[in-house]
């Protein structure tokens, strides 16, 4: 990301590769939000646009002309620095501007940052800085896209398929093997001058007691016997509010399985089809993933022991629930102004998972990356990981 | 409609008239749901169609083949008799079927009902009159697709122009008089052979004491006075429901009034524009009718009252509340099976509105009609008329 | 009424009448409030008292001086002209002042009151009308106090007696009979110089057409083949809400009746006992009403012709809801004031109830008294008679 | 405790504090809920005294009779292994048993734990370690008795007086001082024979890095600054949860601060008096302490931190909320059976508080103690102390 011409492709691939995603849909699918934490696919495609002109065009391109004075409005996230945002659950209540309209806003930005990325950017500046902070935070929303659209069609009756090429159940066929890491002081962070989010600097040391990792998810088949074995019924296996959270919200499986005729079925983005058993179990709350831990006598790993554990396994198709909390580590210091808000202030009540998983664009993740989601949430690939 | 020809060009042009009234629209207005009384356009497409297709094709047409199995589920509204009902307010996440697919069920339906329609039919058969329901019905949802629209357009922040053509305020031109029908018994409710909803039957005599009603309906230029003058600020003037309502909701003013650096806007269908001064009051719940008249030292008219009246004033662009409440008529029985949930179960907690409206599609009102929401409500063309 | 004599001894004896109701409890039972409804027992002494104090005293009692300038704050209850009010929902936390201290109250306002009706009253003076509503005010308030202790014991697992010596359920001895009304114009309303309140005002003409009307209440025998046959199962009998109701509610049968090792028992005043088969049922809502009509085939009385028809049948003891919405009588005039606020403004989604019931004081109701309640309430000794 | 006569001693004592701290209340003041984290004294009362029941009589005292069979139902608290609990939120409507009643029962339970403690009790036994719990379990709820007592006074509008003796406010005299940590291996947790809680356990090393942290309490003054400041209102000081929870509760200062007649008042549990400055800030959120950390560019310390440097200040005055998320010790085991829900169950979305406060008894706490609560609850006397 050295050149002009290396940043500018970096920058136009990872355009392309959100549009890519949004190829299958109908126009109607970018409208709406089921709920809250899904977001319409047409806002991901007006936001990670506003993002760039926000915090880019505006700075950096001289004369540079907003496509439309309303669009801040309409396309904010929680940027609560940047003038007053849409509430969130309303999103899916607007049908303008239109998909088309967002479309062509995505091309003027982008007409636009070429034009800027035609200039030698030097990669110690503040606007390269923030050029690869827009570029992964629309490698983020393509993850999130890929979800909210499962999402979206997953939980229509109809049950329509996005895309028979889309494969999110690789096979988990290692024979299960526990690596062991002995006591002693390690160090947790990243390093290096390649791209990482604030949250994971502060490299330090941290002095982990000798534990077991599993090298392999849970499976389907392994967490259908928890279901079938009456997991969902044991309080005993539960926090006080994952028992309470199972029982308000009438949950008896992971997301996305259906029991049809008696057998069990998945939604996945192919459509319905039966249960695939050797697949790793994906969909479930932090709840879940505690509860057939401790069912199994077992533990989910910190993120800690993860993260020095994690050169000896295969990852990657599920984001690993982790038993650590979200929280600052040492020296922690957020950015100065709209950018500050990206992480720091939601390191309260969330759970750090680590990993990447199926729907993760290439070259987004890393040993080091801090995922974080609260502890009920299951729309997106989410499974576990044990360690005793 | 007494030729199969007639009856067959009534319900052609009943259904053409609804797909006019959607034609301004873009694919995404189709899909959502703003608020639980709002439906989507694509679902009211599709509700009046399984309509005609539950309670006529399936029952007359030999060997007549569902349009697709599934919709049922996804098009019914309220009738717990026929099948699992999708939950109401759901209805705004389903982005399939595409717009595009119930068009097509509109087709197809249209065609096997032109097939019904050729043979002759007696206009004392079943089929003729859960035709004439069927037809009045789709007319009712033409004006629910007009005041919906409105809502979904007028409540996104680009507030988009549905149709410069579409004219909502009439003038009130007329000086103001004040009619005085004299006390004795009157004769209320439908008589005829002409097509009437059950809840307007039972022709009955009321008794009614002497009272005054005015010719016109109250203006914006009156109501703002009452705005003005603090009429939302005096718990006096309201029901104690009205006032928390008014609290809880933080109510100001009308649905749709907008006041912009000081000035009183509106949206209307043309888009936003200043406050039309001299157009009759639209927008407004129950609560405020009442508040209004309480303020002016007068009251609202009771539906018996109107009725009477109605023949001494120009009548049809607002719905206007009344002080009653919607009970059913003397010797008033719900119609067995599906249809008897048409009317009859709403008679609680609802009040009348007689009249009509800008929205209320030609034709389809009528002096004893009876129209009825809950008091709270304002998505509707709602004004009202004062008596004393 | 005429004279100060006994003037002061029906106030007096209302007074003691309240005490006496209060005697049976313990100092915890005073003080909560399970339901938004049901007010704590130290509250109803208080306002009571209270409403004496503020309408009555500080008005017409030279030099009277508070008891306490805090007690208006805590004992008002819904005169939004009369300073703020506690909110509602949090008199059930309010420990002080203590139940001794609002007895002292009482005792102070009674020595007040005493001096002032010491005085003889001119029973066509203002100060004579406050007497005469605040102590109906009061018996009102006693009717209250025993449908909210019912309310705090009967939903209290250890279901504690209240008194052996209060019997709510008198047999319903007499045989069916149905008594025929002709079709023609009656009178309805409040007429003489006889206390009542404003809702009753306005005497008038309806025309009512021919009609049966019961001549006893519906038992506990009759609504129990409700229950055993499916009556809460069948939506096709209920109102839209009322089904929601039931189904949100889990409703099964009336209000405290429980099946205990499948038997039907009944919690009453006195206790935990087996259901009394040959009493009339009790604690339903409007919606049980109407869904026990439809499934009879038959419906509730309007007040009106219950009005009329009350001649013929024995009342009293279970308040019977009409089908009425309660609503203004022609000509109907709110007073001037806070007093204005006692009955107008409630005259929206409420239904009529006509009657007494066996927690009614001696005297107070009449046949054209009003009571009202929201459809789904329950706590009240409510039951119904059959129409047709 | 190793001798019968200790340890009966121990027990007895913690029983009567458990009543002094009761004495001053009034019999109303024993019965109320105003929030779901709070619970009536009564039934605190009862609570410590069916744990005695339910885990040591019932098992270790031959031929032991319940005193109430029903009072499982009434006065257990989470224990879902040990029959139906009563739903949290409606102990409030409890008005029976009586409080005479629950005297009644400490006193039958007291008298059969004398009898059963006049047997040695060997101190490895699990009676004796059932007997250590349920003593300290008791004084845990006596220092909720008083933050519960308090917040049932403290929201009443007449502000009663709970003890003139009470002092929660003692002077914060110390001057500002920093103690430096040096990066390295440390020991945390628990330690010896000495009672602590299962969460204390598994003494482990954690690797700290170089730190300060302050040898005072944040005090009222200091505290008082950030509201008259705007530290309420800049949202870059927030967490986005602590943001949302500051606007939907409308929070402009710490629990129990009155702005009256524009100076600050607070109420202690000596009544309403003017804010004390020099005192420890008491009853903020955890958010709140964040907030304010933020807003002086430093931080709250982590558990570690804390319970390392605790050798270096005073403490115990306030709850000092810390950094760390509640997650257990590695090597955590939940205990077997319903004692197994004592602590374990919690170790989700809870922060970790240390130290002790004015209300904690004598010889409860320690330097290894860790409390927990939600970041948003303000009842216990909590206040921060500043790291960096």
């Amino acid at each position: 990301m050295h050149t002009a011409k290396t940043t500018s492709t970096f920058f136009l691939e990872t355009r392309k590769d959100t549009e890519r995603i949004c190829a299958p849909l109908k126009v109607e699918d970018f409208v709406v939000q089921p709920i809250v934490d899904v977001s319409p696919p047409k806002w991901h495609l007006g936001h990670t646009t506003w993002f760039f002109e926000e915090f880019i065009l505006k700075a950096f391109l001289p004369d540079y002309r907003l496509f439309d004075t309303d669009f801040a409005f309409v396309f904010n996230s929680y940027y609560e620095s940047v003038g007053k945002r849409v509430i969130r659950a309303n999103r899916g209540n607007l049908t303008r501007p239109s998909v088309q309209r967002v479309y062509d806003y995505r091309k003027y930005v982008d007409m636009h940052m070429e034009r800027l990325l035609d200039m030698n950017i030097d990669n110690e500046t503040e606007l390269f800085k923030l050029l690869e902070i827009g570029i992964h935070h629309e490698k983020q929303h393509q993850e999130l896209l890929i979800t909210d659209i499962k999402y979206i069609l997953g939980n229509n009756p109809l049950f329509p398929t996005y895309s028979e090429g889309f494969e999110e159940n690789p096979l988990e066929s290692t024979s299960q093997d526990w690596t062991i890491v002995t006591e002693g002081i390690y160090e947790i962070g990243h390093a290096g001058s390649d791209f990482c989010y604030d949250n994971e600097l502060g490299k330090h040391k941290v002095y982990l007691h000798e534990f077991q990792i599993s090298n392999k998810l849970v499976t389907n088949t392994e967490f259908l016997a928890f279901v079938e074995e009456g997991g969902y019924e044991r309080f005993d296996l539960w926090h006080a509010e994952g028992w309470d959270w199972v029982n308000q919200n009438a949950i008896v499986a992971p997301e996305y399985w259906h029991k049809i005729d008696g057998e069990w079925h998945q939604y996945t983005l192919k459509g319905l089809s039966k249960l695939n058993l050797s697949a790793p179990v994906a969909h479930i709350s932090y709840y879940e993933a505690f509860a057939y831990a401790q069912w199994k006598g077992m533990r989910l790993p910190t993120e800690f022991e993860w993260e020095i554990a994690q050169v000896h396994f295969d990852w990657g198709s599920r984001w690993e629930w982790t038993e650590s909390a979200y929280l600052p580590y040492p020296g922690y210091e957020k950015a100065d102004g709209a950018l500050g808000e990206y992480n720091g202030k939601f390191m309260v009540n969330q759970k750090v998972l680590r990993g990447g998983s199926v729907a993760t664009p290439n070259n987004h993740t890393r040993p080091t990356y801090r995922n974080f989601f609260h502890p009920q949430l299951r729309w997106q690939f989410t499974g576990l990981r044990l360690a005793k």
